[in-house]
């Protein structure tokens, strides 16, 4: 933590500020600038708030040197973490990227049935499907629950395929732990402190996608909870953030893609369909994602999209995604 | 619904979608403009999502004529909601504005009565305190739980003060019933679909936060969530939201509180300590948000800024909460 | 400057910094933290570019300590500047608020002399009015130009108002010499480098405002373009910001205006009208903004709105600015 | 244009806004939904302005059916716009895409020959160089101006590429004209409307960089402007928008370069290095951008990034840009 000064902060003001800090157990180190004072402060930060000394006579700004996060970060690890869901995917390090495919919301036995062959046969390597659906209206269709966690397991068990779905509050973790290969944390609840907590103290990987308007630093601060709590087994999901431009859902991130591959050994995969909100442009953020690095893709696939119960703007068709795998190829 | 088509869109094209529209028991008007065609959707929209339109061939897109929140748009019910809290503090209509102060964290009974004291003296007519903390940071101090809330209860009792308290998760709800007069739903938690649905079903008011980048509308559907279950005592809170300019923490959208008088009947207050992240400009968004017409504001303020667990950088003094009382007096 | 190191840097890479500092004739001071080296640099910082060290092995980021305007902040100089327009109207320090109004755009000698009348009676302290307007579209209506200038500075004349209006090249700042009493740069032009060393060569008042995407130091570095060149009769104009919330035009960004008053010496005003893009909430964005502080307003007034050639939307009547300045008096 | 009217407007309402819209020489076609009624306006719209309609009596918003944008636009023009500079490098339709690369400034000659021949050698089809550069503060090194230029034409002409530079002001076109095979308007003078209508009038391609918070809309009314003053040869660039999260220097918007594939016939490229502002990740962002589908590239590269005197932070160096064609190869 850097301390700065005011330029017409006088010789006792800083003195004083040195005082306060030495008051927390740290030591500090003054440094006379061109024109201005800048104390920096060396020692455990965690006994010391911003607070305490940013009101002081004299003191124009606070800067950060460390970063809040610890457990995430390259430093504290230097290699890759390769997550492994039901024995057999692997996310992260040098394995080749993973494709996840289903539909938004599981709907029917025979509809996640479908699918499932659907994408199985084209190359996906996990299953998706929601059965808890955060919907921005009460007036929404809200998911089968329970019910549609058990079509989804089947599914996935009859095709052969390792399933992940949305789990939106700890109540139902014994369900979801029955259900699931992997627990997907959604973007609305990537702040949801006690479910991450919840999900940080059992044995199954954590898919976290990244909350709308995260920033890299919290997004990592939410994994931080979960590793801190217990579970290493956690893949990051950019799924598109919220700008000033509209004329799509999200924007997609991948400059923080790239650059949580760099700061981060966790694995991070990317979502297209939620980024994109329209199926139209979802293939090319899919490719786009591969070559900036991502370790997979989770992808929205329908079997009969205009009559999905939910999202079927986004949704690929067999048709698109066998079409889109084959310009993956060369990225995979 | 308009469902707009291309300029090349065919007749076959329109009449495709008319029956595809029609087929979901709605009703058309299909409107020839000088560069292409128009359709209008007449029904009950909820029959169909814009999935099941958007791919068929010549559609260009769809636009939105309702708005998907129903109770509480002031074109359901166009009269101001007064919301009453503990028989005594009303929000809304022609009341004036109420402010709540008190401690970003209640840190001990000591320091929660000793503060309650200081604000009921200086006007505030209901007491803050939180006791579940949502922190970014798995390391940072995280409140003393359903203590902190008995500690609340009780100052708020004695100088006698109303409470209000930011609840994290319906777990805890029979001890927030038995112990504060008001729920606050805090931004982070604005889409926890299942918290909002928990304090729809109680006999208690409700202080709902803006998400930071939840949009009018998505805030004004947490809201619905709300009423949709029964319950219509909500006052909604606008607290800064997150934008590219970062110089201060969050920026106070009066725009939106303004609008919101508008085409909502209930009461809107502000939280300009949020809003701010610094101490020393919230008395200027305090006043803003008074002479934009809140209907009150909420203020953190503590006793001892520079040794507060948390947001000691934000807090009002008694000395600048004071100050603050005596310029806001023409706008209450 | 503070050059902070990966925690993983070895000594060798410090001195390599260090030396690599030195070589630019500044001077160091190294930190010894708990958990990485921070190294800071003393003296001439314009002497080292970030690009020059970020890349040096062990390097992990570069702190700003300083800001990289000068003559703007109240480091330089801690007293308000008064501006003073036409030996008359006064901006900043303790002089009551100036409220300029006048139309978007002037369409006629009738017209602005009707509104210029209109303002000045209901208490305007200047009159406003495009003749060049920057226009999203090139279809769309582009002002009358010099003429229009020309038909503003006539009404003035008759009225007894001061004129302002937006400069767009400085091709034509001998005709804004001649017929305006502030030049006025628009939020589309705040980094027209070119036009800003234009108006700083000259003596005659400028109205800068915000690039609607502009972070508060663009916005201060802008104003210093001006007054390097020589010209220190600026008056800065907050007019919201571009943000994702789009339920109204941008957003009043009242936090920033309270910011600047700080870290500024010179005068601020708002422009509630570009910021509300809608006539209904104009007054209560005005009233906030006088609340907040603001040094002034700066109020679109159109006889006739339903006729207006631009932003007929957004403009008051006289009916409505007369009860918005009765509601103002408190606040001016 | 869809005129939605208040669910609470009367039949008169209703009347009256079709009289005023007729009054404009317009049709209308009355559509009566379950809550409420909306209009439709039939005709030349450019003939009414939202302000006209919205502020009578009943009337709740406005929605606009066609987009404001025409030649741009592949419903005028169907097929991809080929733009060739200097009648040998192609942009767009099925040509591979460009890479154009150089240094941020031209700071010699001597260095901007040697970056000329080593892009040149590498794979780079054009040569880019800023003699003019639009610095955020004024203190920092502007460019050479037209020696800049110069320079930039010798380096070209000495090793066989094509070159493009900024202009940033009409004032210097004619030494563009004789200087540059295409001319550059950077993303903070996307709408200096005076500089767009300049370079509508002249025989030269034009490189039209979007604003960092322009929308798609917006961008594409601005390649209008050049359009509909006569110059059809503009190539698009998308370089990254503003947005919350400032960890890199801009997210680059593929959503929106995918989109703009899609409605628009004109060229579009990426710029990665700015969009990133930090070496690191330029390559994956260079790689997906051309996974996604762009055109090209423009890419700064320096042949000694520490000691550059502009963006020397973000610059690749000669080995970096070449494993990055490396692995770009399978996506040309």
């Amino acid at each position: 933590m850097i301390i700065v000064m005011q330029n017409t902060a006088t010789r006792e003001m800083v003195d004083e500020v040195v005082k306060v800090v030495k008051g927390h157990g740290l030591n500090t180190e003054v440094m006379h600038g061109t024109t201005r004072v800048a104390i920096g402060v060396l020692g455990d930060k965690t006994q010391l708030e911003e607070g305490n000394v940013i009101r002081l006579p004299g003191v124009k700004e606070i800067l950060a040197v460390s970063k809040p996060y610890k457990k995430v970060s390259r430093e504290y690890k230097i290699d890759d973490t390769v997550v492994t869901v039901a024995n057999s995917v692997k996310f992260g390090g040098k394995n080749p990227p993973v494709i996840i495919a289903g539909p938004c919301t599981v709907e029917s036995r025979e509809q996640v049935l479908e699918i499932a062959r659907g994408v199985k046969k084209l190359g996906a390597k996990m299953l998706r499907g929601g059965a808890f659906k955060p919907r921005t209206s009460p007036y929404a269709f809200q998911g089968h629950g329970v019910e549609g966690l058990k079509m989804l397991k089947k599914a996935g068990q009859e095709v052969g395929l390792p399933v992940v779905s949305e789990i939106m509050s700890a109540e139902y973790l014994d369900e979801f732990m029955e259900n699931v290969d992997m627990l997907q944390i959604g973007a609305r609840n990537m702040q949801n402190f006690d479910l991450l907590k919840a999900v940080s103290k059992v044995k199954k990987p954590v898919l976290l996608k990244r909350g709308m308007s995260a920033t890299v630093e919290e997004f990592l601060l939410a994994a931080e909870y979960i590793l801190a709590g217990g579970n290493d087994q956690v893949v990051l999901c950019e799924r598109g953030i919220r700008t000033f431009e509209q004329s799509t859902r999200n924007i997609l991130d991948l400059n923080s893609l790239a650059l949580i591959k760099e700061i981060s050994h966790l694995p991070i995969i990317a979502d297209p369909s939620h980024a994109a909100g329209r199926y139209d442009i979802v293939p090319a953020l899919g490719l786009a994602s591969l070559a900036a690095g991502a370790h997979g893709l989770i992808i929205e696939v329908h079997n009969n999209p205009c009559e999905a119960l939910c999202d079927g703007k986004q949704s690929l068709t067999f048709y698109t995604l066998e079409a889109f795998m084959e310009k993956a190829k060369p990225l995979i």
